[in-house]
């Protein structure tokens, strides 16, 4: 298994912890120390060696961090968080700060006397990040300064960093060779005037030089900082030894070098060199400065060509997400054939689920630990069922299924909200909301230019006419065998920038009612040149390709309340569900499919 | 009649005002002179004595400016002014530009060396549209320089500024007293620190103020400049003697000026002074700057409050727009009564229309120029009817008919779309497409704290499906006797301003077809809090109150389009016209309207 169900946190050895940061932080005369969730890589996931703010707190989470002063800590965590914090942390050791509504600068300000200095690790903080810090202490007097990681002294046991094995992505998934990925970034920063540009983000790496890894869970990267310079040449810094299996990938123009060279590296560097504000570690910039090198803030130049897969990426998301959609069938046709109600657990549907994405034999990982929801589990939007929470299914109930593979061709996230025996009236009618919503931009066609901001709405209007909504994106962009949250793309409040084709974007508007059940449908889909119909106008559009072909529950929709265009597409959808995913699976799925498939 | 449809424009005048303009520029050693369209208020509408674009170019549009060079002069127009500058201007003088692609600045940058002096009036423009020129002129060498207006003198015959009598809005229309405002805006600049705050907009000062006037076409405003203390006392600088018929409106506490001491009232102020950089001249900021007052930038404060009508406002809104109504109502019984096609022309329209508000005894002038296109006029979005352009209406094709009235309770903004005689497929198919969008935004209810950009998708979603749009905004916001188009609240792309319950939209989809047919279907809605439904969320949302209650033309609906919730909200839309506009129409419009809100 990849997912485990253990309780990881351990509030008891938080207290002890913090008295030996608190002892180091008295020796540098700091009144305070930041410890942060992040690694210097600010992703998603973090290795073992990078776990500092879980092993100092307890806490857990995937975003937030700690601010430990001499008399209180705050451990800073937004809303997906504020009942899981309080179950993790000693409460009488820290006290958990709800943000961002709270801000570090003003919660510091608050505490704290002129003078006051503050350390922080400069690898494991952006730029931007501290410079809003520093704007929100600016006059009190109170200073932010870079020290040794005061948390990794007095860890003790901390894991080595991940060290494994790289391997090739090949060319035949990647579309196009880093030789050409490296040529045409080099253009991009000759046009811009730079004359390198600083890599932080892992998978920006991996996409550039086409290799994949293990460092890190259900993200398959390889760990280290990479230079790209104007003349396509990139200088690459990792754990050393662990290219021996990628034998003649790289070619002369990308140089390995151990990550510990890093800082010389840079500091060699004629500028101007582009650093990305928002991902490169501050500690990036400074030593940049510091020798006199000009710093060009702008985009990271991997992350919109990475966010516009190529045609090999998008047949390979084709092929995975069949691949991953015959899984899916096969544990739907058993779960249906399985007496449920008062017998399964959600944990048992996490191990029947991975089983058979198992058994394609293609499975690399899964693309994050499975949601598995029933009842009211189910109106916690990020549940992760552990031994302690899982739940016996209950007759009634509806349970939400969030699960998604890692394969060598795509990435895939697929929601399904299932029924356990007959489900009630106010279960559908919310379900068949959300489903109208998700039928709505599944549908959609619209002006380039516009951004998921400009989408989002149309996957609430439904449920708004109910005076309902939900407290999450729409939608979010999804890497090629790489991050299953990939940016700069989103179908959501906060998707500013443009849509274009090739992007890959999830689909998952859902509904929540706490306490009693939660309803989420998600599908992958791309972004695609619209075809012109007749009596169309003649400007430019855009639509989207549905990836995912796995029937949505019949028996939650209440037909009625489809219009003809809904309806309509959600029989087209099961007639190309069954077309392409029939050849796919056991005789037993296929026949569940035929009936799971038929028309409303 | 309110309207005219005389063709203003007289290219052939243009070259030798041009001529003596350069004289003067010369005679100030200046490369260049702006002439913006915009007067001191930045208002929509200009007086005559303000019309210097017109005056020197010919062009009559309602933005828009002119840069004379010495070899050069060009006419900086939007998309909606490609066509018609070409027909106003003479093209050997005035070098027509797209604007705003190409920006003033780099205009001037490509064309002029190093020292070239730019002079403008200070009065006409704003601080942040010069702080804008200066910003791309940075490292030009080219420096923009205040000057007298050189329009003004060599204008002989420029008319005098407007100086009629303005009167009290009384209180049962206003709802609030210019006492109770003047001294809810002073606790808010109190509250910011700032000492007083310069009013320059003509419509801030006429809601502050609870007053209305005739300066300019069709907005019963006052121009003046006014001086709001944190005191809550307000000087104000206008023509002389025009207060007669207002009596003691005004009280202690508002002083009246000429408007020539208004520099001089500027400069004994006491810092900080809060100036509005998008709408304020740049000499007011110039001139505090000068004398060492403080400058506090910031929004015109009228603006939120004047934008969130209060219940008398809206209460006035709805009596308003019923009266409106039953004009219009009786406008239609006409044109269906009347053999229209090959018969009565667009003029013929606006006409009538004109008169039957007229007949309400209440209209205090037109809110716009009617907009009456038929057949291809209708797809030109500001299309003009003169006695040039008019068109005889023909068998088949459909009409735009967007007007609205002036009346002491409210201001009214109403599109119909009207057949001639039998329409085609193609017509009815796209009006249906609209009408669905027009209804998606009447139907709509969405959490508290969205913008319009979030709506805005909505009214065109129904047109995308079929690969369509309209180039412009869904609605715009409306005031109260006022202008009808008020920020900052709008339906639009722009429009990144929170809905607030009390602000008056229109909701007015359209599409357009270039050389064929224009549509446009046009209601008046007021943001109102939603009532929460069982079942709902516990969560606050606001929804749209209908104002505007005029049928919309069944022969045009495409009925098999419609959902059943849209065709339930037209069918319940027009039984509520047909109720609420019955009583006030004659008896033949009655029957008109019996059969007009018929259910479909």
């Amino acid at each position: 298994m990849f997912q485990d169900f253990e309780t990881t946190a351990d509030p008891s050895k938080g207290p002890a912890r913090l008295a030996a940061l608190r002892a180091e932080m008295a020796r540098e005369d700091l009144a305070g120390f930041i410890v942060p969730r992040a690694d210097a890589h600010q992703g998603e996931y973090v290795a073992d060696a990078d776990k500092r703010l879980a092993w100092l707190t307890g806490f857990s989470g995937s975003a937030g961090f700690c601010i430990a002063l001499a008399e209180e800590a705050g451990v800073f965590v937004d809303g997906r968080y504020r009942n899981q914090v309080r179950g993790q942390v000693d409460l009488d050791a820290f006290t958990p700060v709800n943000w961002p509504e709270t801000q570090p600068g003003a919660w510091l300000a608050e505490r704290l006397e002129r003078g006051a200095r503050i350390g922080f690790d400069a690898w494991l903080h952006t730029a931007g990040e501290i410079e809003k810090i520093e704007a929100a202490l600016d006059g009190t007097g109170i200073e932010l300064v870079t020290t040794d990681n005061l948390v990794d002294r007095i860890w003790s046991d901390q894991p080595v960093p991940p060290g494994g094995d790289m391997r090739a992505h090949p060319i035949d998934f990647a579309g196009v060779s880093h030789a050409d990925k490296r040529a045409d970034l080099a253009r991009t920063l000759r046009a811009a005037g730079s004359r390198a540009a600083v890599l932080t983000l892992s998978d920006s790496i991996a996409w550039l030089l086409n290799i994949r890894g293990n460092d890190i869970p259900h993200i398959p990267i390889v760990q280290g900082f990479a230079i790209l310079h104007d003349d396509a040449r990139v200088d690459f810094y990792t754990h050393p030894g662990r290219s021996a299996g990628i034998g003649t990938h790289f070619g002369p123009e990308v140089s390995l070098y151990p990550e510990v060279r890093f800082d010389a590296g840079l500091v060699e560097l004629d500028g101007p060199v582009r650093v990305d504000k928002a991902n490169a570690p501050l500690a990036v910039s400074r030593m940049l400065a510091a020798a006199g090198i000009e710093v060009a803030w702008g985009d990271d130049p991997c992350i919109l060509p990475k966010a516009r897969k190529n045609p090999a990426e998008l047949d390979g998301a084709r092929r995975a997400h069949l691949r991953d959609a015959a899984a899916v069938v096969e544990f739907l046709t058993w779960y249906d054939a399985t007496a449920h109600a008062g017998t399964l657990t959600e944990v048992d549907l996490v191990v029947e689920l991975e089983s058979q994405r198992r058994a394609s034999g293609a499975l690399r990982d899964i693309s994050f630990e499975t949601i598995s929801g029933s009842g009211p589990n189910g109106a916690i939007m990020h549940y992760r069922v552990s031994r302690e929470s899982n739940r016996t299914l209950g007759r009634g109930e509806i349970v939400v299924l969030d699960s998604g593979g890692q394969y060598d061709d795509g990435t895939t996230d697929i929601t399904r909200t299932l029924p356990v025996g007959p489900v009630g009236p106010e279960e559908k009618t919310c379900f068949t909301r959300v489903l109208q919503g998700m039928i709505a931009i599944s549908r959609a066609r619209f002006p380039k230019g516009l951004a998921g901001r400009d989408l989002d709405p149309l996957a609430r209007y439904p449920l708004w006419l109910a005076h309902l909504d939900f407290n999450h994106g729409t939608g979010h962009g999804v890497g090629s065998y790489l991050s299953v949250h990939e940016g700069p793309q989103r179908l959501s409040r906060l998707g500013e920038v443009a849509l274009d084709p090739g992007m890959i974007l999830s689909n998952e508007p859902g509904y929540y009612r706490d306490g009693a059940f939660g309803i989420r449908i998600e599908n992958l889909i791309a972004v695609t040149p619209a075809v012109r119909p007749e009596g169309g106008d003649d400007r430019e559009m855009l639509a989207f390709e549905t990836l995912t072909f796995v029937p949505i529950d019949r028996r939650l929709v209440v037909t009625e309340m489809l219009s003809t265009g809904e309806r309509d597409w959600l029989n087209a959808y099961h007639a190309e569900a069954r077309a392409k995913v029939g050849p796919l699976v056991s005789d037993a799925a296929r026949a569940w499919l035929e009936k799971a498939c038929a028309p409303i």
